[in-house]
């Protein structure tokens, strides 16, 4: 028996009130995914992000839902390697319709940042943080 | 201009009560984290998990937060490569004092699933999909 679980994580899983709007929100980032059932998959770096029937990922995990489109007390990153690069995914973001909590700004770290939220409320920050290295395959290596 | 945002995730941040508490909860897994400013910062494959205050991620990305320690809409998951690993970690995660929320059962993809919360509600999947690859550096790839 394994006594401890590595160090990663398989799949981010989206909860949505509507796959299919979802699934286009996403497209307007250029993000490609593959639909079965109702489920779309996106190959993201090394795992997998997922749009799923909110109500239907409840039940999968037997998680009491009260629902609502708000902040679920997590956040999803995407670190880019330029604040043009933040402009320009901003854009995007307002484009495809999403909601921009936070205008690009300089952070305390000095780096540079925005955040905006999807059709179903889950958080994005689209950041430049010239602490944290980004490789050639997009992955990010914390400097510690 | 880029016009599209690469298909890839940087960062998830885990708002948490307690930053101490979350990281000695991660810590039972044998999740080694770097502590700066009251943050943790884990390397998790080509990503970073990040536990920070809930109070300070809401206000970082202007967020409205109506608090809650329930279900966010959103779910992490943890794939690994037999069945017998599911139950090892769902056990440990017992042990560390998470909520079971579906004890490990076949799924309807010819799997096998748990589901458990984290101190803040925060959701974890610990499934066996035989249909996914997971890499020797433990990244996940969908079979599309």
């Amino acid at each position: 028996m394994l006594a401890r679980m590595e160090q990663r994580v398989s799949l981010i899983t989206l909860g949505v009130a509507d796959v299919a709007a979802a699934r286009d929100f996403y497209a307007a980032f250029g993000w490609h995914g593959h639909e079965v059932e109702e489920t779309v998959f996106f190959q993201a770096g090394g795992l997998g992000v997922v749009l799923w029937g909110r109500e239907k990922l409840a039940a999968d995990g037997r998680l009491e839902d009260e629902g609502g489109n708000g902040f679920g007390g997590i956040a999803l990153a995407h670190n880019v390697r330029s604040r043009e690069e933040v402009d320009a995914i901003v854009a995007a973001a307002k484009k495809a319709g999403a909601a921009i909590t936070k205008e690009a700004e300089e952070t305390f770290y000095g780096g540079y940042a925005a955040y905006f939220t999807d059709l179903d409320g889950h958080v994005w920050e689209v950041a430049h943080n010239p602490g944290f290295t980004i490789a050639d395959d997009g992955s990010l290596r914390l400097p510690f």
